[in-house]
């Protein structure tokens, strides 16, 4: 891409041109040196939006509350970015999700952008690309961010820090095992929705997750999350959904700077960590063949993982330098 | 740890003394310098387990069978060591699985050893931590160590390249969604199990995933994953799921070679990573406190994460030297 044709793009996204928002996150997916320099150059516009997180196992409505809050949002004249990303398919690299059916119930408005990702390689990468794809979407000003997820490990927990809030879905009469899963979301939820509230045992799962939230309250936290009961299907509680997110916002602001520097330092990381083993895989820290001879040695058991890591990060760093 | 309590515990080891063994795990799971210590005396010793992954859907029965399996393995004369990991609790640090229950069923046999691991920080630190543990299983002569996994993502997939074998369980009638998070899983499977063979819907399932498996049929495989029906809580099919194993390690051997060697590849990396970061955090690559001076800038969006990240590569990487 020329420094023109970038300038051109970069100037449709601000003013917030849908195809120019879509070939941006392209060239973000696809780990391109142009996504690289389009991202610098958005960086500085960026900011704005707020970022909620959704999650929650599978089956339990997301998409369908996620739809339903958009309209709100929409109704309250907000401007809305989806990212839905799926980090279950690692290795076929296609999005499950799709956004086939998704963008058809926005197709005619232009004030709601709707984009799924999955993984690409490792986890770490599809962090990446979801917070450059907020970064996108920021810039362009779509002033509310939604990042939805489906699965239940920790994939959600590692996307929850792209998110200024995490809204975790969940639905009565999961089995055991999906409660015990529930363990690790029950750490990342700002707000909790039980959904499908005509279901039997609705008052029992609120219930539950009350007490589990009893058993972490610490009286140093400035936030306690409420837990919500909604009917996705048919557009109960979604106002109560919305309203809390709102009071979330309104009420933690030290919490949430305190949020945005953590996940600064995290993205830096993962980022660094990316790119030092692009230096070593590609570039010319490290005597060429030699990552190769030590793999070997490693294989014949010679060598151990450890000592190899001393050893290349001894011909790789400035040390005392 | 003094050198000489360092090479009573690799002599103890080396006999499976089980306590030990626990001891050697717990000192790997803190991530120690004795842990990595250790590690470096016991590489040379390890390398001659079969390692077995078991992985599927939350309440599929992967306990189960595991123990099942047990049992089976060890009327065979084969002394088995299990890591039971559990991604899905990041935060806290707990294992839900717990050895607790797992262990009583083994309590008086020494030719089995059971451990429970759950995430610690990043992803890639289970996946390091879970590799150390089979270094130590598989130096103290445990021939066979079964890695079970609960969840449904990514982390399924980073363990699943620890081991030599994956196995996937599933159970008939699970809803679409989690029809959909197979997809993940179809892609790691070597062997696919069709748990509780007595619910409705048993035949159907099978028949979906062969379909499904057909579908990503590629002639240049030397391995046709088959599928099995089970009832883990009769013992029904275990056997056969023996015999699939049994198979696999017999002639898939160039294959074994090939993973193994991914396996150390990405091994490598993530260790790599892991202690780059160390470096960059502890160690003096880095003018002190340039770091957070980055991190600030930042926030303030003066500064974009790509510039940053080549900012500190360039003043920490010997390039060109």
């Amino acid at each position: 891409m020329t420094p023109s044709v970038e300038q051109a793009l970069v100037e449709r996204i601000l003013q917030r041109d849908r195809h120019a928002v879509g070939r941006g996150i392209s060239l973000i997916e696809t780990g391109s040196p142009d996504g690289i320099s389009l991202i610098k150059a958005l960086y500085g516009r960026a900011g704005r939006a707020f970022v909620i997180g959704v999650t929650g196992a599978p089956g339990v409505g997301k998409s369908t509350v996620v739809d339903r809050l958009i309209a709100l949002l929409r109704g309250n004249g907000h401007h809305v970015g989806v990212v839905a990303v799926d980090p279950t398919s690692p290795l076929s690299g296609g999005a499950i999700l799709g956004d086939r059916v998704r963008m058809q119930a926005h197709v005619g408005d232009t004030g709601v952008f709707v984009r799924s990702m999955a993984t690409r390689g490792q986890l770490g990468g599809l962090a990446i690309a979801t917070r450059d794809a907020v970064v996108v979407l920021d810039a362009a000003g779509y002033d509310i961010v939604l990042i939805e997820t489906v699965g239940v490990g920790q994939a959600e927990v590692e996307i929850s820090r792209v998110a200024d809030i995490s809204v975790v879905i969940t639905i009565p009469g999961l089995g055991d095992d999906v409660q015990a899963l529930k363990a690790g979301l029950m750490e990342i939820g700002d707000i909790f929705v039980v959904n499908k509230a005509d279901h039997t045992g609705a008052q029992q799962a609120v219930a539950e997750i009350e007490t589990m939230l009893e058993m972490q309250l610490d009286e140093s936290k400035t936030w306690r999350p409420p837990v919500l009961l909604t009917q996705a299907t048919t557009g109960d509680g979604i106002d109560l959904l919305r309203e809390a997110i709102n009071q979330f916002h309104a009420e933690t602001s030290p919490l949430q700077s305190q949020r945005r520097r953590n996940r600064d330092r995290l993205g830096l990381w993962q980022l660094l960590q990316q790119h030092f083993r692009r230096e070593i895989e590609t570039g010319d820290v490290l005597r060429s063949g030699e990552f190769n001879e030590i793999l070997e040695s490693l294989s014949r058991r010679e060598l151990d993982p450890y000592t190899a890591v001393e050893t290349i990060l001894e011909h790789t760093l400035r040390k005392g330098e």
